[in-house]
This record gives C-alpha cells, sequence and structure tokens, in this order.
C-alpha cells in the first residue's frame, strides 16, 4: 500500500515526511478529533459530498471549529488527489483533532485544529466482494454517540482484532443480543426478501453507502425494515452483508463458524452490489455481475 | 505550567523538543493506547508503585506490550526526575500506545509501543482544596470499560468542558441515574457519618488516591460503602467529595447550583484531607488541618 508523497495538512499542501506532531497533541492525549475515510475510483472521489458532509456534522458535535466551509475542504481534497497524480482506486484519510496544546481536559483558547488528509492506493478487494467473508458477534462496549465519526476507537480496535485472531474479518457488534452495526462497517440482515438494518440512531454511524444502499433498495423496489435484529436472528438469515466505503457492499457467509443462508453470497447482496459498481461507474466484477 | 526540557521517550531520553510524531500514529488515529498521570510532592513521587501497578494492567486490558518491567519502569521514572532535576511539587505524564504504523484496525505487527513520560510543575490546588468546588452532573455516555485509563477520552473531554461553561470544576457521571465518578476524578458522598461510592467495577476507573481512602478510613474507623447512590440522593448529602492524583480529596460544596449540606467543606472530607497529607508527607494547610 503506497502513500502519496503529498499530503493536505491544515489548508495548505507539504510533503508527507514533514508532517510531525507533538506529543501534546489533543488527537494523540485524548482522542479529541473526528474522522472521515474517502473512497476514490480511477482518481476520482465517490461520495465525497457525504463525506464532507458528515466530517463537518461530527466536528460540530463535538464542537471542533474547522478552518474551512464545506467548498473549501471539496477543492481542497481535488486538489489533494491533482498533486499526487493520483489516477488509480485508492483512498483518502481525512481527520481533525483539537489541536496541540499543554494536557487539560477543557478544550484550549486559542488553539487551531490539526487538520490533515493523505491519500493511499487501494485496490477493491475483489475476493471478499465475490466470496463473503466470515464475521463473529462481540458485545457492543462503545459509547452512547457513535453517530460521531470520533477517534476514540480502542473498542472498535479490540473488537477488529478479535475477529482477526479468529480468522474472520469483521466484528458484528450487539448491545443486550440487539445488533447495532460492526467495528468499522454497517450490517444488514436479508430474510425473505427484505432488508433489516437497525435504525439511524445516537449509537451507530450512518455509513455514507448505508446513505446509497437507501436509495438502491427504492430503485429496485427491496422492503428496507430500519428495525434491527438480534443476534438470534442471524442464524435463519437467508443472507447477511455489510457496507463501508473500504468494503463497499461485502457478503457475510458465515457467523461464529455457522453458515449463513447457503453459505454463498444471496440474491439481494448481489443486486446491491451491482447497483452499488453501477452507481460509483466501475467495472463489473465478473461474479458480481454474472 | 513550565514543561521540563527532558522527556522520557521509549527507554532513552531526549529533549521534549525531538519528540514529534508521525500522522499515522494508533493513539493519534484511534486513541489506541493508555496513560496515567502521577504526582510529585517536593520532587518525590506519591503513590508511584500504586501508578505503575495500574499502567501496566491497563496496558495488559488492551494488549499493549510495554518495553520493559515494572522495576525498570520505576527506575526510568526516577532517573525522568533527576535529570529535570525536579524539586518541586509536579506532575508526570506517561503513555503508551500501540505505535506507530499504516492506518489499520487490527493490530500492527512487529511495531513498538510508543512511550513517554514528561514532567511538569504542577502546584496544589490549595483555593480548591480549603473551599471546594462546584460540580454539574451529567449523563455517562463512555464505553464500558473505564476500568482501563485508555486514551478514549472524548466523553470526558465533552463533559468536563461543559462543567468549566458552566463555571464548575467538574462534571458528576451517572448512568441512568446511577452516579459512577466524575470525567476526570473519583466522587463519593457522605450521609449520617458513613462514605458512600461506587464498586469498584468494569465502568470505573479504581483510582491510585482512593486506594488510599480505603485505608484511611479503616484508620479512621469511618464506615466506607460501596454501594454507589443517585443523583437525587445528591441534595439530601451532608457532605460531597472528589478524589484524583492531581486533585487530591476536593470537597464539592454546590452541584447544579444547589448547596451541599453547609456549602462549606465537611469534617469527614476534611479528616480524610488531613490523613492524605500525612500520607503524602506534604505540609498541612492552615484551612485543612484547623
Amino acid at each position: 500500500m503506497s502513500v502519496y508523497p503529498i499530503i493536505l495538512a491544515q489548508t495548505n499542501f507539504t510533503h508527507r515526511d514533514n508532517l510531525k506532531y507533538p506529543y501534546e497533541e489533543r488527537g494523540l492525549q485524548f482522542g479529541d478529533g473526528v474522522y472521515e475515510v474517502i473512497r476514490i475510483y480511477n482518481g476520482s472521489y465517490y461520495l465525497l459530498q457525504e463525506h464532507v458532509d458528515r466530517f463537518f456534522r461530527s466536528a460540530e458535535a463535538v464542537k471542533i471549529n474547522l478552518l474551512f466551509t464545506k467548498e473549501e475542504l471539496r477543492n481542497l481534497l481535488d486538489e489533494l488527489l491533482k498533486r499526487n497524480d493520483m489516477k488509480e482506486d485508492g483512498k483518502v484519510y481525512l481527520q481533525a483533532t483539537r489541536g496541540s496544546a499543554p494536557r487539560d481536559h477543557v478544550f484550549p483558547i486559542n488553539v487551531s485544529a490539526n487538520i490533515y488528509a493523505y491519500v493511499q492506493d487501494f485496490p477493491r478487494g475483489i475476493e471478499n466482494l465475490e466470496n463473503g467473508i466470515s464475521a463473529i458477534t462481540h458485545p457492543d462496549i462503545r459509547w452512547e454517540n457513535c453517530y460521531i465519526k470520533s477517534l476514540n476507537l480502542l473498542p472498535n480496535v479490540l473488537a477488529k482484532q478479535e475477529a482477526k485472531e479468529q480468522n474472520c474479518g469483521e466484528a458484528i457488534l450487539h448491545k443486550d443480543g440487539f445488533v447495532t452495526e460492526c467495528s468499522s462497517s454497517n450490517v444488514y440482515l436479508v430474510k425473505d426478501g427484505k432488508i433489516y438494518t437497525h435504525p439511524v440512531k445516537q449509537n451507530i454511524l450512518h455509513g455514507c453507502v448505508r446513505m446509497r444502499i437507501e436509495q438502491f433498495v427504492k430503485d429496485l423496489n427491496i422492503p428496507f425494515i430500519e428495525e434491527g435484529f438480534n443476534v438470534e436472528d442471524i442464524a435463519m438469515a437467508d443472507e447477511l452483508f455489510l457496507s463501508s466505503s473500504t468494503s463497499e457492499i461485502t457478503p457475510i457467509v458465515n457467523v461464529d463458524k455457522n453458515q449463513i443462508g447457503t453459505g454463498t453470497p444471496g440474491k439481494i447482496t448481489r443486486m446491491l452490489q451491482q447497483a452499488y459498481e453501477k452507481d460509483a461507474n466501475i467495472k463489473a466484477s465478473e461474479k458480481i455481475s454474472s
């Protein structure tokens, strides 16, 4: 995974080796910041406005003053791709913290946010998209405001690591048995031709890909029920899938070592993957389009 | 607040200006680390072993491999004070993150923890200790594993800021009305000569000063009831106080604009403050000792 040399730092561009932070930085000491991961296909952003909007919503929720308007940020992010001559599939990581200041819980005064964004190559995970992944279930022990895309990701890190150690690609989180989302994606259950997923509330992130899925299901006339489901419902599911900017729409074919449905990606998941490829204007994968 | 020039970085010492972090650091991007704040009186640590023990417990809980044994860390922390010729009242901030690595939720392989510690002047907050502070109550929306002293402190930051904006010094957190702890301290209620506080469980930090208070109350024959209390109980309290390494034992004399007891520090709070001064071997404050 190559990192391109020029990164956005505050409202300027610099070589990535020049961007260093002191040890008294509020991201580093408090996780006091917010972020986005934005997908790039063939050198162009996908769902850029949705990510920019959410970045501003997150920053506002934690009272971090950004240094630019949405339009200025869009221009800076476009410029970032140009300066790196980015023409492949990739992603941009964008972050804002409350800045560098002597450590104190209360907000520092007259301190600017530290903002940066950088580009990376990121090829599509074709194998996972075509064949699906395995997942574990895991208690959701995170804070109550997961609608904010914050840097407080330690429980997500620990859940994802637990999944990896069980040879799985994702952890499906549940609060008292009620499935919320995954460690870094939204999750959906298909039963009798209907899609079930957790309602958009304070305790889950409203994914940008989910926002598109909400449109796809309308176009495809698939009932989309924001009621959520329990861990026990998973065993009876016809299909299960997740969505995120880096994973797109990925089938989940096995949970806690139990096969989901036929153990292969289901029909509705495939329809949504096709809608995604069309929406993102990317070349269709063979298995997905067949 | 002066920062001393020499800081501990990994297992070596360097000038503070030399310690910089890249933007792909797991503390900075995930809050993926743990920390301690250790009190210094007259150039000597107070409760050092307790802090070192907890630092290792926190690191183990999140599976961060530290670079030294407890004894080696103690020696490094002692050396840190010597190299800075630290002879005043102060504090040391000590932190370990999972290290610098390309961003990915799962643990990086063959990457060392980033560890640092630095000293600061920190005079005793005599005015607060003598006269007490005001506090607000605030919902506890944090994650479930607050027994780990982690860098995921955004909810604590937001609660403390809310307190400050209401001209208060601390936020008393409650889960469904049940008081857990404060944004950066433990909290205790006194009623009819008995002390009530939240039991040591997964969802609160076992404070090092609290550990000493648990001993003080035995010596002073004060009933110490680990049952916790509700927000509504606060109005009927005779006394209320908090404890932390930087705040010592601080009376809370006003909560949500309502006076606690007589509106002045209570008798049991004063007894514990005196026990603290004796235990820490520090010169007694006039009002506290009178």
